[in-house]
C-alpha cells in the first residue's frame, strides 16, 4: 500500500552502534538559545532560565501503536514527535528539547531509519524544537519508538488539568473524530490489499480523515492565540485518548463535573460522511475514537467575547458541581452518562 | 532459575491502563525541592534553579539487553535506574527526576510489574531521586522500559567528554571486568538449568561478579568524594559498554591519545579468578565487557597527591597528543592499539 518500496539498502550491522548514531545526528545542530549541550555526551544539557521545565515522554509500539502496512515511515517519525509536543502544549507551554529513543530489529535497513529521521527532523524544523539526545539499539521484533519531550513556559501561564471551577466553560479546538475514521479507512483498505494485492486504493474522497491519522499536528497555533487573546484557561488537557475520557481526567483532577452539549461538539462533515459509509455514529468516533491531538481546555466565563466564534474554537459545555458528574446532553435534553474508554491498550480484544 | 515464582496473578487487562497506572504510583511521592509536578499531568514538572538541567534517556528490551530467565524483575526495575542515574554522575552532576515508560505483554501480571517498580522505588530512595512521570502501554512480546533522567549541577562544575589534555592523568572508580564475567557465571547456569532444570546452582564463590551484572550501584560516592577533594576533572564518561570504548570516546571527544597501563587497570581477585575458569583473559573482559558502570575520568596532574592511594580510585594512565592514539602498554612495554568493541548491537551474531 503506503509503504516505503525504497530499494537501496544498507544492513545496519555493516555499521554498528557508533557510527550509526553519527550517520543519523550529522546533520542536527541545536538552534534554541535553552539548548546548551546536544547529541554526543553522557546526557544533554538544558536551561530554561527562571521558567520551570515541563518534561514528558511516550513509548511507541509497533503492533500496538502504529502498523507500518499503511504508515510510511516518515509520517511514523513525524507523528512520534507531534504526540510528545501536544503534551506541553497542553499545559499552555513550548516545547524547545526532544530526546529520541530508537529500536529496529534487523528488517530495517539504513534506508528505514533514515526515513524515519526524515520525520522526526521535519516535525522539529516545523515546531521550533532541537533533537538533543536518545538512544539506538535492536529490537527481537519490530520498531519501538521512544520520545522525550522538554519545554518550558512561565509558571503563571502554566495550565494543569487541575484548576477548572464550576461555571468555567469547556473549550476544544479543531474538529474531533477525524484521526479515528481516518483509522478505519486505512483498516478497511489494508483488508481489501490483503485479498487483492494489485487493488489500487483511490482515498482522495477520505484524505481530510487518513491526514488526521497518518499526520496530525499538534495545535502550537491555539498556544499562541491564547497568549494574543490573553487567556490563560484555567485547565487544559490534550485530546489523546477521545473527549470522553479527557473530560473525566479534566473532571476528577478539578473536582467539578461537566455538562457537554452534543450538538455542539466539532465533527468536519467528511468525518460525518465516513462514519455514515462505516455504519459508525460520528459522536462515538468523537467520543472515544482518540488520536485527535486538539486541546481541550476551560475558561473563565469573562473569557467567553474573547473567543465567541472564533473558527478555531468551539464551546462544548461547562463545569459544573461534582454531583453531577459528566453528562452529554442530546437535541432532546436525554442526559448520557460519560465513560471512560480511552486507549484501553490491556483489553483483551 | 532466579525467576519470580509468585503464585497469585492478577492479569493486567482486569484493571485498564488508568486504573493500572494510578495502582503502580499511588505510593509515589515527590521529595526533592526541585520537583513542582509529579505524575499525573499531561507533562511533569521541575525547576533546576539557576543550575542547567542535565537530560538523559535510555532503552532497555527484553532478549537484547537483559534475559528474565536469570533476571530477577526486581532487580531489573534497579538496574534500569541506575544505568541511567550513571549518565548524569557522568556529568559529574546529580540525578533529581526520573520518567519511566513501561511496556508489557500480556503474559505479565500485576504482580509482575508491582515487582519491577519495586526495584524503581528502591533505586529512586537509594539514590534520592523522585519518579514523575512516564508512560504504559502493551508490547507485542517482552517487556520494554524506557527511562529518562534529569539532574542538574552548577555549570562550573559540570564535567562532558571533552576537556583532557595532554598530560592529564587518567583514572577509574571501582574495578572493571565483574559485570561481564557475572553475565558468563548466569549464561552457563542458564545452559546447565536448560539441560537439567532440576539443578541447583552454587553461584556463592561468583556473588561479586554475579551482583556486579544483577544489580549494579552508580557512583554517585565518587561524585561525593570529588567534591569533598575540590576536584573538577577535566573530562568524564560512565563505562556502561566497556573501558576501550569509552577510552575512545575521550579522545575522540578531547582530541587527545591516551596511554593504558596494562598492570595498572583494576580487576577484582574474584573476576581474575572466574576467568581463568572461563579461560578468559581478564583484561579483556576489563577493556571490552562493559556493564561496570564505574567512573573514567581525567585530571590534572596538580591533582595526584589529592588521589594517590586512594581505594576507591586508581590512575590508569595518561592523556598525549592525539598523533599517538589510544594506546595500551603491558608489563613488556608492548604497546596495543585501543579497538571500540563498545555494544555491538547491529553485528551479525
Amino acid at each position: 500500500m503506503l509503504e516505503d518500496k525504497n530499494t537501496s539498502k544498507t544492513e545496519l550491522s555493516d555499521l554498528g552502534e557508533f557510527a550509526l548514531i553519527d550517520y543519523l545526528t550529522k546533520t542536527i545542530k541545536p538552534k534554541n538559545n535553552s539548548t546548551l549541550l546536544g547529541i554526543g555526551d553522557d546526557s544533554a544539557m538544558v536551561k530554561h532560565g527562571e521558567n520551570p521545565s515541563l518534561i514528558s515522554t511516550d513509548l511507541l509500539i509497533e503492533g500496538i501503536h502504529f502498523d507500518l502496512s499503511y504508515m510510511p515511515l516518515k509520517h511514523l517519525g513525524y507523528k512520534a514527535i507531534i504526540v510528545n509536543l501536544s503534551d506541553i502544549y497542553a499545559m499552555n507551554a513550548y516545547p524547545e528539547q526532544i530526546l529520541v529513543s530508537i529500536a529496529v530489529s534487523n528488517r530495517f535497513s539504513l534506508e528505514a531509519l533514515d526515513e524515519i529521521y526524515k520525520g522526526i527532523q521535519l516535525a522539529c524544523k516545523n515546531y521550533n524544537v532541537d533533537l538533543i539526545g536518545g538512544d539506538t539499539s535492536t529490537s527481537v521484533t519490530g520498531l519501538i519508538i521512544s520520545v522525550s519531550v522538554l519545554g518550558t513556559g512561565p509558571k503563571n501561564k502554566i495550565v494543569k488539568r487541575k484548576g477548572a471551577k464550576e461555571n468555567d466553560l469547556l473549550v476544544v479546538s479543531g474538529d474531533l473524530g477525524g484521526a479515528f475514521v481516518g483509522l478505519q479507512v486505512l483498516e478497511r483498505e489494508k483488508a481489501v490489499f490483503k485479498v487483492n494485492p494489485n487493488s489500487q486504493p483511490d482515498l482522495s474522497k477520505y484524505s481530510y480523515c487518513v491526514e488526521r491519522q497518518l499526520k496530525p499536528e499538534a495545535r502550537k497555533d491555539i498556544i499562541d492565540l491564547l497568549h494574543e487573546l490573553k487567556i490563560v484557561p484555567t485547565s487544559m488537557i490534550d485530546i489523546s485518548d477521545g473527549l470522553s475520557s479527557e473530560v473525566l481526567h479534566l473532571s476528577k483532577a478539578s473536582e467539578v463535573g461537566f455538562h457537554l452539549f452534543e450538538e455542539k461538539i466539532p465533527i468536519d462533515p467528511v468525518v460525518s460522511l465516513t462514519c455514515e459509509e462505516f455504519k459508525l455514529n460520528p459522536l462515538t468516533a468523537a467520543l472515544n475514537g482518540g488520536e485527535d491531538y486538539e486541546l481541550l481546555f476551560t475558561i473563565h466565563q469573562n473569557s467567553y467575547d474573547k473567543i465567541k466564534n472564533h473558527p478555531y474554537l468551539t464551546i462544548i459545555g461547562h463545569a459544573t458541581d461534582i454531583k453531577n458528574g459528566c453528562k452529554i446532553i442530546s437535541g432532546l435534553g436525554q442526559q448520557i452518562e460519560l465513560t471512560a474508554q480511552g486507549w484501553e491498550s490491556f483489553s483483551k480484544k
